[in-house]
């Protein structure tokens, strides 16, 4: 597929400057659209060494006005990153809304690396390049512009460019990063690998621009162009998604169809010395637990949903008591801020994800995205109904960097809920964490009952599975939660 | 100072549950009072390993409402963090307005246990409790309440709990961390050196508590009995600061006082080959020293300012060309997010602080504070009055770490502006430059004039001076700047 880019096409100065104004003039001009049009863009730079990539990143930052790109250059993973899923990095240089962000390698660098190495198979290597298919959906879907450039240069034209490289080094040109003489000799083996990357995802939401490079002034022309018209392309084909405000339906009168939660057992009781013993002797595995994860490295991701009243927070907190306070996090998912809201909504979770060895703790979580705003009509239908496989494909890549992953729903009787709501009502302490909307959403518990029952049906998978738990007796609910968190963590450590 | 910790003070079982509830009750009130008054609060947790400083923090989470608390370990620094200034990571977990960060180790652990260890001496020991000091009170100045809390066990019940938790260990007791053995040797060398951080930063606006700790039921009460009293009298003594937002001064009719800015000879020329052969030569240089600094490990802070149209864009334009696109970020300072306004002003530049061996260049930065708002009347006199000192401060730790800071003003004439800006209102890809703005700016140009008067006079130190540049000939200002920077790392590097 490469020979389209080895035809030798060529510009000369005067007609590079002759056309680079006015396509200056468009690219701000689509620039201020993208602006408007509330969308982001990344473009991302790809090639192999001694294409010039470098050279069209200051061309763009040159083109465009600075004050709404973002370059990031994904160099060597630094520890923190490495102790962390291989996404995090990108999703923390995700532009936000309006914005452009130019990405200097990316999530293509590292699988297109370890398969020229042979560190990974082919099998595994079309199973990540498939992973990146559904990355990509993923932002599209979101109403991000993907613009993926990829700069080609026949063999003989890089050796000839490394060589003349080599030569100026000393007289105050660029030079090229220290990977040079590798990259050279395994062109070959390259440009097999990157074929295969590009035909695996070159998708109509996303396609791949492959351009000649032997020219800079064609190179950087072209690039501009492409640049330019996928923009420009994209604000006119595709108008700004208008977020739905849809009206919430009504709970259905009648109850509705048995679900999931009608499956679980609500009789459980533990009390007294029975419940102390339990809560002491899974808070001691806790503990040791906890440390060993740490020593093995592996983090953990705990997720807890549930019914208002069901006691999350004191659940969280006879959990807590038994990890030493630097080993974890607990996050409290309220509304988003401005910055996360500029971002797709899996951002704002990626943010906290913990490093290798550590424990986060999500008091909601992602799970809002379809329990409360379907419920509420927040999010569009079609929104909701593709975060099932953006969450299961999110939760997919914690769980391949070494997360373990576990959910809990905790489920209580209606009627637990009122009474719990009416001892809150008269406990000074308790107090403010009754309010109207509580009371709100119990009018609404149809409505979240086929939620969660489609939730479990689509999320429910075997690397993060949901815990359904009886929390209608709080103690039981308590030691049930600690003690499945014991039992996955043993099965996963080693 | 801790005899008064060794008393042996404590309570039953019963009096801690008689009182408890009654505490845990003020504590949710003052929260939300905390929450209503936009303040933060931070609360730091220290002391010796043994005394059950994790418990504390678990207790401080269980008494108040999850949803406003962010507890931060700081345990040994990631390799990312140790290649930021030391105080990155503790800026990166600063709580926002109406939140309480708990901060369970801090700033003040490194310098003890360097202290302990000999690592350092006493007098570079006490000059980093000052630097302390002086982020303290930077951030009770922003209207931070800071609340210290030091956790005291005389040294034989240290040994006599460390013993039984060692007992305890695989009975389902919390164990310690695994420093314990070391901690316990170096008891007392401890204890000298905390008395002197404590000593030494027990100031009126964040005084230290020491807490006798032999007790829990004791232990626990008074750390949230002190937590409450603190935030009550912060929220009740020192109303809420009301941003006023002052009537911007009228241009003085009269020219102003000579300013340092007259001393800027802006005849300097440069055009054709002299330029271009300069622009070379310089831009060769600059590449080889950013790779040096980028082996050295050494970071590098560029930060420009300088009138509007003076041409701060393409001079950093000319500079990115000459360095590899993976080194460098540009960094535009637009108007906050609503993040970013939610912390002290600095916040928002310590995220974007480079790792060891990466160049940040600001388009804009810090001195927004002494310059538009002091000008436009945004932040109060003495904000931007006591932000000189507080930007002094921030750059000592850039520089410290081994930053190079170099800070550039871009000088031109009131004519030469007068024609730029027509100029940019002619040319189609230059009109989106020029806004109302411009020429309201313009109308202040005397008061800019005293503003970057006393902002030179007061921020130019040994360690980050200011250079200014003239830039009435754009070419001569772009290699002044290339040559300044080349020379800067040359001194700077190995």
């Amino acid at each position: 597929m490469f020979e389209v880019a080895e035809l030798g096409l060529k510009l000369t100065k005067k007609e590079f400057e002759e056309k680079a104004p006015d396509l200056h003039t468009r690219l701000l001009q689509v620039q201020r659209e993208l602006l408007e049009s509330g969308k982001a863009a990344i473009i991302i730079v790809s090639g192999v060494e001694g294409v010039g990539k470098g050279e069209v990143v200051n061309r763009f930052n040159e083109w465009l006005d600075s004050r709404g790109i973002k370059t990031t250059a994904f160099w060597d993973e630094t520890d923190e990153q490495a102790m962390r899923p291989r996404y995090w990095r990108f999703w923390r240089a995700m532009p936000a809304k309006g914005n452009i962000g130019i990405m200097f390698g990316s999530w293509y660098t590292r699988p297109i690396i370890d398969r020229a190495f042979g560190n990974i198979d082919e099998a595994e290597y079309e199973r990540q390049l498939q992973e990146i298919v559904q990355l990509e959906r993923m932002l599209t879907d979101d109403g991000v512009i993907l613009i993926k450039l990829w700069f080609h240069l026949a063999r003989e034209k890089v050796q000839k460019q490394l060589k003349e490289d080599a030569k100026k080094k000393h007289k105050g040109k660029l030079k090229r990063s220290p990977y040079t003489a590798e990259f050279e000799k395994q062109f070959e083996k390259f440009k097999k690998v990157s074929q295969t990357a590009i035909r695996n995802t070159d998708v109509g939401n996303s396609p791949w621009h492959i351009i000649e490079s032997s020219d800079v002034f064609y190179r950087d022309l072209t690039a501009g162009q492409i640049l330019h018209d996928s923009l420009s392309h994209a604000l006119v084909s595709v108008p700004v998604k208008k977020k739905k405000t849809k009206v919430a339906k009504k709970a259905p009168a009648e109850p509705v169809a048995k679900t999931i939660l009608d499956a679980v057992d609500v009789s459980g009781k533990l009390e007294g010395d029975a419940y102390r013993n339990q809560l002491k002797k899974w808070q001691g595995k806790l503990q040791e637990l906890t440390w060993q994860a740490r020593n093995e490295k592996r983090s953990v991701v705990l997720v807890f949903e549930g019914w208002d009243a069901a006691g999350k927070g004191s659940t969280i907190r006879r959990l807590t008591q038994a990890i030493d306070a630097r080993l974890y996090q607990v996050i409290s998912i309220a509304a988003p801020t401005d910055e996360e809201a500029a971002h797709h909504y899996l951002w704002r979770f990626w943010r906290h994800i913990p490093l290798a060895g550590y424990i986060s703790i999500y008091d909601r979580s992602w799970y809002g995205r379809v329990l409360v705003e379907r419920v509420e009509g927040f999010a569009p239908d079609e929104d909701w109904q593709r975060a099932y496989n953006e969450i299961n494909l999110f939760e997919q890549q914690l769980t391949e960097s070494g997360t373990i992953v576990i959910k809990f729903w905790l489920h209580l009787s209606p009627e637990e809920q009122l009474a719990r709501f009416r001892e809150r009502e008269k406990t000074p302490w308790k107090m403010h964490k009754i309010t109207e909307e509580d009371w709100r959403n119990r009018d609404k518990w149809n409505d979240y009952k086929l939620a969660i029952n489609d939730m479990v049906a689509r999320t429910s998978t075997e690397f993060a599975p949901w815990h359904l738990v009886n929390s209608n007796d709080k103690k039981f609910g308590r030691v049930e939660v600690l003690k499945t968190v014991c039992k996955a963590l043993k099965k996963a450590l080693g």
